[in-house]
């Protein structure tokens, strides 16, 4: 029997190392490599093709490489399998630097810094303290709880939105679509680490960014399905947002043409804002195989119906 | 008797109606109309003109409306009474999430991105976590303590060095010039919150930068007078050090033809890393004077032997 490594842009090089060291007694395959499919048991996979995992008549679990599985649920031919979502501690760090990263750019005002330093000015903005700014996260998972604590560490105003309600420690939780029209309006900065599910796409839109004070700042760093691009840049345009740090895009890479890489008001990153490291989840993957084979439930099992 | 304020940064629009409601029995004169200079017993102070101090008979304590105090002590007549150091939650905030700023925009090779979309380059960098990153405090008062806490929450791998010997959680403490090249050996992105002093003016020079790993960031937000400006030109330059926060500068505001301006890989900012707010200084200011006034020792008193 066999693991299948199935990613088109995790390298192989960095993985199978790791793969190797964590589990010594397993043959891993990597894909399109499969050899012969009748061996293959268990599947790491990000953004696999459709239809693919279909033909591995042996396979019994499904382990994602990324946080997000909207990329494997998209498979019209997915097995009816256990899927497992990856939550790694490396992933969860980088997450919650990039987020307290961007935050603090916009409270800290650094492209009107910026600006003032191409143009040679020397002049100091009002400035509010990180307690009297209000970050609101839409979605409270192990990321957005991960980011908030920090957050709030630094003393921001934090609030945070889920479907379903939550309680967490030191900050505001609103839940429901009907909890989302307060939360918005008390939002300076929005932060989205939501999964994407038929819910949640095109969340951030005309309405919901209209929502938002004005001058409020958007940082996403879940999916690029969860903005409308074309309410963005008009929300943008029209002064309403004051900025946005975007990591994730409808299509990836982004369009060359596409007008998010010149706007003076926008960051763009090439999805980089959490990564899984080898080195960090290959633990958490090798520990689920452990359970399946052993009869102990898996971690961070996918629910199909809520997607996530 | 009356409160002097005098400052030429501090806006008296600002300080005025809380220095009123917080000590409502007290009048304020605000440089340069003095008044009867008899009348005068405090005087709140930054950056005051030589001299001017000494002309008040009745000065009993001066009290800095800024942490460090080097601008104050280096008036040559200034007159042998106490003087407190400002040392107040909004400042000590503002500090630390400017510190925290920078050290994950260098940590996340911001800088490489933000090239990357000027030139419309959709490219992933190798990336490490906080936790293989060391980052380096100079100075471990009441700012780099604070710093070093929300830096440790991020989990960078957190150490710091001061003149005398500390101990602080979670972070390995060097002490003393012994110490120095143990600390910078180990340092990839370099803070400086220390006090000016005799001691530690220049300390950021082309030895000490050339003792830090090659690549290493550096981060200056305690006085101009801690760098070296020439030598910090050349390590950059050399490629030796990879880039810079420089919000303060030997002469503010910063000449408009200085290379800082234009460095493609240095960060210029007036001097905005953290300013004293009224609102949440007053309290200290007051509460000094309560203190004087019963007898009681003053918090936060100057060593001018020290420095600080």
């Amino acid at each position: 029997m066999a693991i299948l490594f199935l990613s088109p842009s995790d390298s192989s090089a960095e993985w199978l190392p790791e793969l190797h060291r964590q589990l010594p007694d397993r043959e891993v395959r990597v894909w399109p490599d499969i050899g012969d499919p009748y061996d293959i048991d268990y599947a790491m996979i990000w953004r696999p093709p459709a239809g693919v995992l279909k033909q591995l008549p042996n396979l019994k679990v499904m382990l994602s490489l990324g946080a997000g599985v909207d990329g494997v649920l998209s498979d019209p031919e997915l097995p009816d399998l256990p899927l497992v979502r990856m939550v790694e501690p490396g992933l969860t760090e980088g997450m919650t630097e990039f987020v307290v990263l961007q935050v603090l750019h916009w409270h800290r005002q650094m492209e009107a810094y910026r600006a003032q330093q191409r143009d040679g000015v020397w002049r100091q903005l009002p400035q509010k303290l990180a307690r009297e700014r209000r970050v609101g996260i839409l979605g409270l998972g192990v990321l957005g709880a991960d980011a908030a604590r920090v957050l709030t560490e630094l003393r921001f105003d934090v609030a945070g939105w889920s479907r379903s309600a939550r309680d967490l420690p030191g900050m505001t939780c609103f839940h429901g679509a009907a909890g989302l029209a307060a939360f918005l309006a008390q939002t300076e900065i929005l932060v989205c680490l939501l999964p994407l599910t038929e819910e949640t796409a095109g969340i951030l839109n005309w309405e919901t960014l209209a929502a938002l004070p004005k001058g409020a700042c958007v940082v996403n760093v879940a999916r690029g399905g969860h903005v409308n691009e074309a309410d963005m840049l008009a929300a943008l345009d029209s002064g309403h947002i004051t900025g946005a740090s975007l990591d994730v895009f409808g299509q990836e890479p982004l369009s060359p043409d596409h007008p998010f890489w010149s706007h003076e008001r926008v960051i763009v990153t090439p999805h980089v804002a959490a990564v899984t490291h080898a080195r960090t989840s290959v633990g958490h993957l090798a520990e689920q195989i452990r359970r399946f084979e052993a009869g102990e439930p898996l971690e961070n099992l996918v629910d199909r119906k809520r997607g996530y």
